[in-house]
């Protein structure tokens, strides 16, 4: 805890009233490595939580592409450089072939705001679709689409919110075709012609919904009947998370575009959007677009080293074979605190519920907070902040996996 | 011009038909170091055109600061961490005592974005003033605030576009506060209530106005006097460029809110947003903000690396000196088909004109291509693209700006 108070008293300082921390005891960080943090105590965390360095704390391998990179040239698109047109191949390579061309942004929020402008260009229209719980990211236009943000950042025009789908409900995807058609329906009363709609395709803020694979589909064939896209944001499940490299292939769909963030870089701010390329077309008739970092010649090798490490250590194999061992294993647990527990690859959702069987939060900030204490860090998400969201660096081992599951037990039998 | 025919054919293929090139014969960069390029045939370019690489290409300070940070830690605000609030405390302390707070974003667009929200919850108005050709950055809602963008991407909601102020005309201040006056007259009639003024405080794609400095407060006290804010727009003045910290000093101003993106990591993707606590106080009550990349522990060791080597290399001294130097120099070449030459520090513009004393696309496209050939980088910009564009990396030396100016008389010589 050493100067944990003098931190929090400047951060508000600094950095004003709209910085949140994580846990009751924020943690001070000091240091990284594969699945490990450590604290300004020299106290070991194992990271069951950060998405965003896929391949692990550190990696020397991403890191040595940085340095070199760094060292060599840093500048833009504007000039011609093999790097940013490698890292558009080899992503496209892991794509199906209808998507056709990548543009490159610092952030998934960029890249979401730049996919709903291809959007509405390709579409005419300006109807978006999302979930009740999403998150897609910070600017005004996005923003508006991510109604996780609370009631202080109202939904913004031309957005129709649809209920989520139900983590372990009956009839997944019909119902939230369901939802999505009505949703249609009121845009034609309305005379907003629909544009996109934009789902995380593992629904991560609304509390992580993976079953039953292809439940999307309906809803996506419903939207594309009435006239609009189907945006995969890619954001959270992309870069092997789910033991696939992207969320959407689980669903047996080809979007027309998808965006990626948070894992591309390791860290490092890159992100990107994926188009078919007729969908981009009119976007491109309209406008130039030009992203002063985005697919720079840093940026771009930072991506293609993690791409490599993916490949060269097998974590999208990693990723399926211990996020099947932690499901089983959190499921083996057989706590009756649990409601719904489920998992793509390295991304579990568990539902805490009380005696009663309803959405717990208290129970899942014991949880949270918890294992902290015990040296492990997770989070909460969803609608009721009841859902663990158990989401570690994709190299995660078998000693590690048993160390959080070893811990979580623990945890529970505090919780009584 | 290796492979030059190849690599623009991939690029249309790979990245679609939004991006665009630099010069009629672009260039392919593989290396940088300080002020100088070297292409793929190992020609040798001065750089008098990045404003990014602010301390100069590839610094082994900036780099190792890069490295050892990547290699250690890389993670986000919501876990403790001195780095970002050491950043903070800096930036601040380069700024007016009234901006209390900063916000960390990706890029400019991000920042600019961000400053607009809070904007709008502090003033509760919607009503945003821009130059008529304006670049604010890519987000839909900034796109939309940036007429140089072109007719493909109209104004947005709210926005209302006022003359720029013109280099070396009459009465620049009180006339650009005329037409700020009259669009806050059209807000009034509109039923629009005002949010702010946004300007780039050296008003860089408009092609470039600096002088008298001072002729910005007339316009700003018409937008306070009407309930709205002052955003500075720092994204190209920032950091030195002028040869002090900030352009809005030079025009004796203290902005309620200002944004900086682009010199801020010398290319790593760091941008800001510094307020007045009492602007930020609104926003902080409705909405969190969280920008997974920004403010991480990279980010801020590199831009703290960059005002540590702005300070210790004395460039802001440079910068006005060797500024001073190339505008005289420029001056003293007597072209005719010289309008108006100005300069602020490193940044210079100057109006290429026709017989008539007319702006002169052609001959400064003419210009910018012959230089090119003669191993010098700069750009054109402005209402007519007709003002050349003249901003090199802070660092340059003499030798540096006699290399460019020699190759200026001789493309001048050239062109008749």
């Amino acid at each position: 805890m050493t100067g944990q108070t003098e931190l929090l008293t400047r951060r508000a300082q600094l950095l004003g009233p709209s910085y949140r921390v994580f846990y009751d005891e924020p943690v001070h960080l000091v240091r990284g490595e594969g699945v490990w943090l450590w604290d300004a105590d020299g106290k070991r965390y194992l990271d069951m939580y950060n998405n965003v360095p896929c391949v692990g704390h550190c990696h020397p391998r991403v890191v040595a592409a940085l340095t070199a990179a760094a060292g060599t040239l840093n500048t833009h698109t504007r000039y011609l450089h093999e790097g940013v047109l490698d890292l558009a191949e080899r992503l496209l390579g892991t794509m199906p072939a209808e998507l056709g061309h990548v543009m490159f942004t610092c952030t998934g929020s960029e890249a979401n705001d730049l996919a709903i402008r291809v959007a509405k260009a390709a579409t005419g229209g300006t109807g978006i679709i999302v979930t009740a719980n999403a998150y897609h990211g910070v600017t005004e236009l996005i923003a508006g689409m991510s109604p996780s943000l609370g009631v202080g950042v109202p939904a913004g025009p031309g957005v129709y919110v649809v209920p989520a789908p139900v983590a372990g409900g009956k009839d997944v995807g019909e119902r939230f075709a369901d939802g999505v058609r009505a949703a249609l329906a009121h845009m034609f009363e309305d005379e907003i012609k629909p544009a996109a709609l934009l789902v995380d395709t593992l629904f991560s803020s609304d509390g992580m919904v993976c079953d039953p694979p292809g439940f999307l589909a309906p809803a996506v064939a419903a939207v594309r009947a009435a006239g609009g896209v189907f945006i995969a944001d890619e954001v959270q499940p992309g870069f092997g998370r789910t033991g696939v490299m992207w969320g959407f292939s689980r669903h047996g769909l080809v979007p027309d575009l998808v965006t990626m963030g948070k894992p591309m870089g390791n860290g490092h701010p890159i992100a990107a959007m994926a188009a078919r390329p007729a969908v981009l077309e009119n976007f491109g008739k309209q406008a130039r677009y030009f992203n002063t970092f985005g697919g720079n010649t840093v940026s771009t090798a930072v991506a293609r080293a993690v791409l490599e490490v993916i490949a060269s250590e097998g974590l999208l194999e990693n990723a399926a074979t211990q996020g099947a061992y932690l499901l089983a294993g959190v499921r083996s647990l057989g706590s009756t605190r649990f409601g719904n527990t489920r998992g793509a690859g390295l991304y579990l959702g568990v539902d805490m519920i009380d005696a009663n069987g309803a959405p717990d939060a208290a129970a899942a900030k014991r949880v949270v907070n918890g294992l902290r204490g015990r040296g492990v860090l997770i989070g909460a998400a969803g609608p009721h902040a009841s859902s663990l969201k158990i989401r570690p660096p994709l190299p995660i081992d078998r000693a590690a996996a048993d160390f959080f599951l070893s811990a979580l037990a623990d945890t529970l039998a505090e919780l009584g």
